[in-house]
């Protein structure tokens, strides 16, 4: 494990446009009654690209338009996204409409419109107004000022309360790589791909082929390790983009420092997957999920999802109660290898749980650590080297009332 | 298909006491502050006996020993519950609990120990109160005046607002046998039997293997098929006692009317089933899924599973929101087959979703419909035969109300 802090450092600002040549806008178009709803990334020069989508059998229109693009150009310059409307479950109208806005896109910036990728994030079955689309096209303004990244971070959002974003640097071959994303999650999230948009701009040298292992890598260890509520949405998307302007000697497996890029990926992904996660629906508190010594890696990922997913669970987090008996009662319902006598549960530092039996005497000092805003849950099933992590939300009043009143 | 309302009626009144040689008793000992917390049903005569449990890797104490007493006696003749306690991950202690409980239950009614089976529900991780158990056992009084079924009902509730009962007679070579059950629900109910317990009665003449095999099949489509919230828990149990004081000739596949007395356990069973999803933690609405031309009946009961089981579902239907994208988005990423422009989705009679886009014009129509108690989503995949209902309710503030401050 290389210590990643002596190679890279977090940057407090930044947004997608922090890499060299890389532009943005956000503008308000009127999908939303006052919100940002129209957003444009742009790289002056063609960049590599990878990207991962939802598993959904029923994939939103937007999709399928980047992934025709994607295939047709291998580099891409921009991506359009709009919010409010998913433009899912549309219909042929909805697949011409997304190509429109695919088309239009990139007649406004003069590039092909297989080089522009497409995105939309909001509610499910209705059409894009194609006139205020149209008109957003018109409007674009593309800027590297700090302004700019933030009102597109902006308009990607739909009902989450924040924007999202991390920003690192890496030394790579001497010369200053830089990687920044930004996402929106807030509902629907859950694994493999959740209503989630991330977009991740960075100015290394790298091949789309290269890129996209990286990001398929990441992507398992981070997007696909949160859950708000465990759906997972028509629309979700992660998009990197790669122009390569930052000159270092392209980047390979093979590359001295191949790891040094991975894992600043990596970081910049989970730092984007625990925003999402404490922007959840209503969510009063982050929640982490650690499980350690299961059968393997695949069988924690498993578990530490299914606790962070669990009602029960999310609901007693809410409440600062220390209920590890619907912990434990999680870890029992779970089609991995375990042997109650040889499972221990943690709330914080506190051990809760082992031999098969609750520990005592832990309850003031419970009722404290619950009352941070970040609480950890870790699980130890003595049977291998299985890790994973995961992260998600508490289960609120709020998130109902989200929930029961979206369309109103 | 038999036309069952032809060969049985269902009995308005009824308890697991309305079959031929059957009492019970319900106390409160004061495990909760003044509700009834523990009972007794018993047979008059060895009853043959079936069950199925939790398939959490924590079972609980008492399910040891029930298992332990069903295997070394093949019949029974009583079992004794309590609430408030589960009497789960107590390790050692917790297990000569459950087994000195089991002691004087039988010491108490005469009989030998291992023809008594025990069930317990509640708060886990806590030590049962032996005192008040001991007591409890002391002050036992058998009857089979109406009363004491309603006693033996409300005993063991834990969150539940009502108590649950079901009872239909059928006529097999000329007797009437009685099947009557009754049932506890509320949290943590989900597949593969939830924080669930149900008692059966019936004096229907049948050995236990036959019994086990008809119980088998039934639950699978009644109790496995409800969710509230998706938690399995560490003391689910069905447990069904059959004395034979019917009269009956004794029944078994080859029996000419094995169908009528199987389809009557089925009626009792889902009816059961219902009563706990409608009663689930904090519901105003009971939802009822039918899946339809499934690849096969195991898909279909995985989505309609899924699509019960969907937070973003339950929110909707909570908030009377005819929000079919969350359905369609369910049925999008569950791992069944499933072809986008051959599924049909109805939210009550009305078709809201077809050819891969949404219908219009039903926004008034489903308005009144979902003010209604009880809700209806269909799902046709047009792809086999494979067919599924599953019951659920709806997701509230009073879930969060609950499930935040349960122990408190």
């Amino acid at each position: 494990m290389i210590n990643l802090t002596e190679v890279n450092i977090k940057k407090k600002s930044g947004s997608p446009i922090s890499p060299k040549g890389f532009f943005a806008c956000g503008l308000h178009i009127g999908l939303y009654e006052s919100k940002k709803d129209f957003g444009i990334l742009y790289s002056d020069t063609p960049a590599s690209c990878a990207a991962v989508y939802t598993q959904s059998h029923f994939q939103a229109a937007p999709i399928h338009v980047t992934k025709k693009s994607i295939e047709q150009a291998k580099k891409i310059q921009a991506v359009v996204v709009n919010s409010a409307i998913a433009n899912a479950c549309t219909g042929e109208e909805g697949m011409e409409n997304a190509l429109e806005m695919r088309d239009l896109t990139a007649e406004a910036l003069s590039i092909k419109s297989e080089q522009v990728a497409v995105a939309s994030t909001g509610v499910i079955g209705q059409q894009l107004d194609m006139e205020k689309i149209r008109n957003g096209c018109k409007s674009i303004k593309l800027s590297n000022q700090d302004q700019a990244g933030e009102d597109f971070q902006e308009a990607i959002l739909t009902t989450d309360l924040v924007t999202k974003t991390s920003c690192y640097e890496v030394e790579i071959d001497g010369e200053k790589v830089t990687l920044a994303g930004t996402a929106k999650g807030s509902g629907m999230i859950h694994p493999n791909m959740a209503t989630m948009l991330s977009f991740i701009s960075t100015d290394a040298n790298i091949e789309s082929n290269d890129l996209q292992s990286v990001l398929k890598e990441v992507v398992d260890q981070s997007f696909n390790q949160i859950t708000v509520d465990g759906e997972t949405s028509t629309n979700d998307m992660v998009l990197v983009m790669a122009n390569g302007q930052a000159k270092n000697e392209r980047l390979s497996p093979s590359h001295s420092q191949w790891t040094h890029f991975k894992e600043t990926m990596k970081l910049v992904c989970q730092d984007l997957a625990k925003q999402i996660a404490k922007d959840g629906e209503g969510a009063t508190k982050l929640v982490e999920v650690i499980v350690e010594e299961a059968f393997n890696h695949e069988e924690a990922r498993i578990l530490s999802k299914k606790i962070i997913g669990s009602n029960l669970v999310k609901t007693a987090i809410f409440g600062e109660d220390a209920n590890w008996g619907r912990i434990v009662s999680t870890i029992g319902y779970s089609d991995i290898q375990v042997e109650p006598s040889k499972c221990k549960v943690y709330i914080g530092d506190t051990l809760v749980f082992k031999d098969g039996v609750g520990q005592n005497d832990f309850e003031q000092e419970l009722t404290d650590y619950l009352k941070n805003k970040e609480v950890l849950i870790k699980v130890q099933l003595g049977l291998g080297n299985g890790y994973a992590q995961a992260w998600g939300c508490d289960l609120t009043y709020d998130y109902v009332k989200i929930n029961a009143s979206y369309r109103t």
